[in-house]
Order: structure tokens, then sequence, then C-alpha cells
């Protein structure tokens, strides 16, 4: 057989996150800002005077987590083929995660990638959702089950928008904060018990190094062949958490709250942290009126529906679990048993 | 502001394209082949007996461009969700341009991304369409606007399937193998007038050369932003020819055919082409019966379609034109009126 060899060049790519009040924002050619009529209501006053571009846009999508799906994302798409974006158009993210998926995955496929930018205006999207490039919508089958990886030019990460935020939501940011401290910095955790993310300059300081861990995790593994599955702590219970209460009774950072406590039972269990350990976590989670207790009603069904989840590879679950405050171990050869054993413990 | 830099490590990533008769295929895990149900009829039976995989299905797409849509896409995600296909299942993408268009979308966005293979069972598809890592489908605003880059794990090119394609479609393959020649490779031209493709002999060795010189292209650019353009040399006109036929008259190679001869009288009236080099690549074209005369019922309203085209860059359009034989010139300046008096001479 004649064989040719194609090698492909991939440029290394970096992108700036910026913490602070939002900057003046200039683009080149068109611009979309994409948003929510709740975000959009509240804050595009704020966000307007600072963005200049050639032809300004403003693209309204529904709210919440049921509406990611792909007709929001036709709709989307749509618009930008109604204004004849090009590829050099530019999208704005302004809302939380959903919107953050959305507008990230219409920018990776919109004749086949153009530039966007992210505005985060939740503390779970500004912590978490704004950092490695996963872009995505749900389907029938399950949540970010068709997406793509795409970067964004930039992040601009501004604390004022947060003044708006239901508590609860704030809370299910902060859990993603403590669980990125459990897992890769026990400085960061000791700190984060002395802490008081009310305050301005401790939330700033909160949310710049949980960016900095997981920007480190990210741009090691961006495909999540490895290291980047860390960032599941918590999140292999949380998403059967989430399953069983249709993702409607518990945010998304609360399910992980319960999750990492379940994962730390397990940790527990297997030897790798201390009682005192997982009683720290478990009080500062509190702290922020956190969930920590999931009653499970049928724990061999909630064992059942780990394998629905896309990250588990064959028959193996990969747990991610604590290692001490500050390191972790991922496990993929804990038995049945011992899981159930740790799931039977959460009977209502 | 504090500001955090994220800096994404790439790596560098190479497949194999062969040439030659169809190898044995051996996959882990799940695989679908996905075609459509003329090319399944014809050639399943060759393609079975060479793939072994855990669990094998066959995804049967509609057949042809109007197909290649959102609809279609949906169809193939379903049932890879029936399926439970995982990030480490393939598909294998078994059919022409629009199977290979439409699988590796479907690869490039299930999970955020799995492998694909590309078995092309059309010479276009074998030259052109199996390089180069473009996927996507058509919507109400025109072809290929929602897409990805995704590039395959491996190309197999086996002439054998081109014994049952029908005889204008084979021409619209050797219209894009006469293409790459004149832009790029003067001695393969010279060759080409000498050769006759209906030998297997001379097949292998176009296809090859055509691909060899695209792969060239693509590894240098695999986004498109320059050299990569040369390639849409002929297509220019190509697009506003299918556009105004509503993509039923013409074979996308045939309207490259004609595209290519407007290219040409372009490049003449600048001086870049002799008439004789003119002559000779018509010839050519003429003698596997392309069309190379498209009649130009409104030159303005033609011209006009130029800026309906995604490839145009605000007002400024591109225009490919050989600079001889086997060379090329990217031109943003040309004139309308220059470009008019071209479309003028094409009157019915």
């Amino acid at each position: 057989m004649g064989g040719i060899q194609i090698h492909l060049k991939r440029e290394e790519r970096s992108y700036p996150i910026e913490i602070g009040e939002l900057p003046s924002i200039e683009i080149e050619g068109k611009c979309g800002i994409v948003t929510n009529p709740k975000v959009g209501g509240l804050h595009l006053d704020y966000l307007l005077p600072k963005v200049k571009a050639d032809e300004l846009y403003i693209i309204t999508l529904p709210d919440g987590e049921d509406y990611k799906n792909m007709e929001s994302l036709t709709f989307l798409l749509d618009r930008l083929f109604d204004h004849r974006f090009d590829r050099r158009s530019t999208l704005i993210a302004f809302g939380g995660g959903v919107i953050g998926d959305m507008t990230g995955f219409g920018a990776a496929i919109y004749q086949r990638g153009i530039p966007f930018i992210q505005i985060p205006t939740t503390l779970l999207a500004q912590v978490d959702a704004s950092v490695g490039g996963k872009t995505g919508i749900n389907n029938r089958f399950g949540k970010n089950l068709i997406g793509a990886f795409h970067q964004p030019e930039a992040v601009y990460i501004d604390t004022y928008f947060l003044k708006t935020l239901p508590e609860r939501e704030f809370a299910a940011g902060v859990a993603e904060i403590i669980k990125m401290a459990v897992i890769f910095d026990r400085e960061f955790f000791n700190w984060l018990e002395g802490a008081d993310l009310s305050r301005e300059e401790d939330l700033r300081k909160a949310i710049g190094r949980s960016i900095e861990l997981k920007a480190e995790i990210v741009a090691l593994d961006e495909r999540e062949g490895g290291v980047r599955a860390s960032l599941n702590y918590g999140h292999t219970f949380a998403h059967v958490i989430e399953n069983e209460t249709g993702y409607r009774r518990y945010l998304h950072g609360e399910a992980v709250a319960m999750g990492m406590v379940l994962a730390n039972r397990l940790a527990l269990q297997l030897g790798l942290l201390k009682e005192e350990e997982a009683r720290r976590i478990e009080e500062l989670l509190k702290r922020y009126n956190l969930p920590t207790r999931y009653p499970i009603e049928d724990p061999e069904g909630f064992y059942d529906r780990f394998f629905l989840d896309k990250k588990s590879r064959g028959s193996q679950i990969a747990f991610v679990l604590p290692k001490g405050i500050g390191s972790f171990e991922i496990r993929r050869d804990i038995e049945r048993e011992r899981v159930l054993a740790v799931l039977r413990e959460s009977a209502p």
C-alpha cells in the first residue's frame, strides 16, 4: 500500500484570565453579546459602555439548564447568520455556565470556529466553567453530551456581577472553590478556613487561586486524558444525585458538596483521609450553608447510575479521592461492595 | 486587575493516508460504520470482513447533499447514544464527501470528540474531502456553514470502490486532481496530459500525488488562515455557479471545472497566464467530459453573489489565480469592472 503521512502543526495558544474591574473591550469586526433575559436586564447597562465593536448585537437566549439544548443553539447560530457574522466576528458569553457553554459551542462550530470572550456572571462560572475550554449542550440522553473543546480569547472576571447573585448560587460557587483546595492545595484550604468570602478582598483571592489551580491542570491536560480527571472530585457522586433528582432539586455546586462528602467517606474507608480532615471539609461546606447529606433511598440503584455517566470507561468507575487535604488519588479498582457500604450509610 | 495567563499545550498529531487495497482494520471498543443506502448496498460485503471491533454497528444516513443537515446529524448522534458509544468508540466514514463531512462532524462533537476513520468511496472524496479535517453540515443559509476541524485517525483509499462510480462523478473527481496540478505542480500537470486515468496504475499515481500536495498545504495551514486558500482555485466562481443552479444542475467538481476556466480568463486578463496554458487546462478538463462553459445570464447578479460566500472577508473577494501552470497568486485587489468583463464574456 502506498502510504502518505500527514503531520499537523499545532500552534501553542495562550489566553489571559483577568480578575478585577471589567476593562474596556475593543473588538474589530462584528460582535455578538450572548446573554439571558435576567443577566441582560440586570447588567447590560454596566457592560455596554465598555464594549466597542464595528457592529454590536445582543442575542438573548432563554435562561436555565433546561434550555441548554440544540434548539437554543440553533437559535443562536441563526442570529449569527442573519447578521452575516464572518470568521473574524467575535462572541461574548455574558452570563453563567449555561450561557458560557452554549456561546462557546456556538463559537466552536459557527463556520468551523470563531473567537469568543467569556464574561462569567456567577461565582460558579467564574471559578469553574470559564476555564478549561469545555463547551456543549445537553440532550435527552444527558448533560454536556454534545460539545467541543474551544478556548476563549480571554476571560474577564468581575465580582461586581456577584452582588445580584442569589445566596444559594453564591454558595454553589464556593463549593467548587473548596473542592479545588481539598484536592490540590492544603495551604489554600487552611486559608479558606480563616477567610470570609463575603469580603471582596478574600473573595477575589479565593477566585484567583481556584482559577490558577484549574488553569494549571487544564494546561497540563487540555483534553482530559489524565490529571484533569482529578477535577471530578465529588462529581462522580454529584452526577448521580443530579440525575436522580431530575436536575431540579439541587444546584450543581450543591450536588458537588454532597458528592465530596460521599467521596470523603470512601476515602476514609480506604485509609486515605483522616476523620479529622473529613470533618474539617464538611465544616467548611456547612459554613456556606451547603448541603452535605444526600439521602440515598436505593444504594444499588444509585450505584448502577454511575455507569450511565459518560466519564466511566467500560465497567470501571474512576473515583477521585482526597489523600489528606491538598492531594488526591484516582482509583478505578474499588469493589462494588465497598462503595455500596458507603452509599448505605447515607440511607434516609 | 489581577491577571492569570493560561497556556495550552498542544500535541502535534499525524495520521496515515494509505492508498491501495483496504487493509484489515482492528478497533478496540465500539465501532460505528456510517454509510448511505447505496454505498452500503454495494460495498459493505467488501468492507465488513476487514473490520474487527468489540461491537460493530452500521448506521445508514440518507444519500446526498440535501440531507447533509442538522436532522441527519442528530439521527447519527442519537444512534451513538442508543448504543452507548463512549469517548473511546470509533466511527468509520464509509461513503463520499457527504458521509465524510457528517461523520467527521458527528465525531467532532459527540462527547466533545471521538476518533474516526475515513474510507472515501468516491474519487472526489478520495482526493479532496478526506484530507484537511474540514467537517460540517449545511443549513438554510448555505453549505458547510456549521462545522469543525477534526482530523481522522487514518484515511484508507481503495480504488476498488470507484468501479461502481458513475462516469460523471468520476470526472468530477478528476477536476480536483487537475486543479491541484494547475496551482501547485507543473510536472504533475504535464504527466496528467499524457496519462490515462482509466488505467489503475495512472489513477493511483494521480490520487497519490493530489493527496500529497493537499497534505502539504494542510499541514502548513490547518485552519485556513493563509496558503490553504489556494485550494479555492476555481471555487470562488464554482460556489456562485452552484448557488445559482440550486446545487442541482452540476456536481461540485463540474462547477469547479467551469470555475477554473473563469479564473483562468481573469488570470489571462491580468497577464498571469498565457493563452496557450489556459487552452491546455481547458483541453485536459474536456478530455474527461467536464463542462467548461457556464452561461452567465446576469453578470452583475453573479458578481453580487460572491459576497454571500463565507470565505469573503468584508468587501474583498479573494481570487486564486494560476500564475502559469504549477503556481498561483491570491489577489484581493481586482476591480469589480475587470471581473465583470470576464463574466460578460460568458453570456449565453
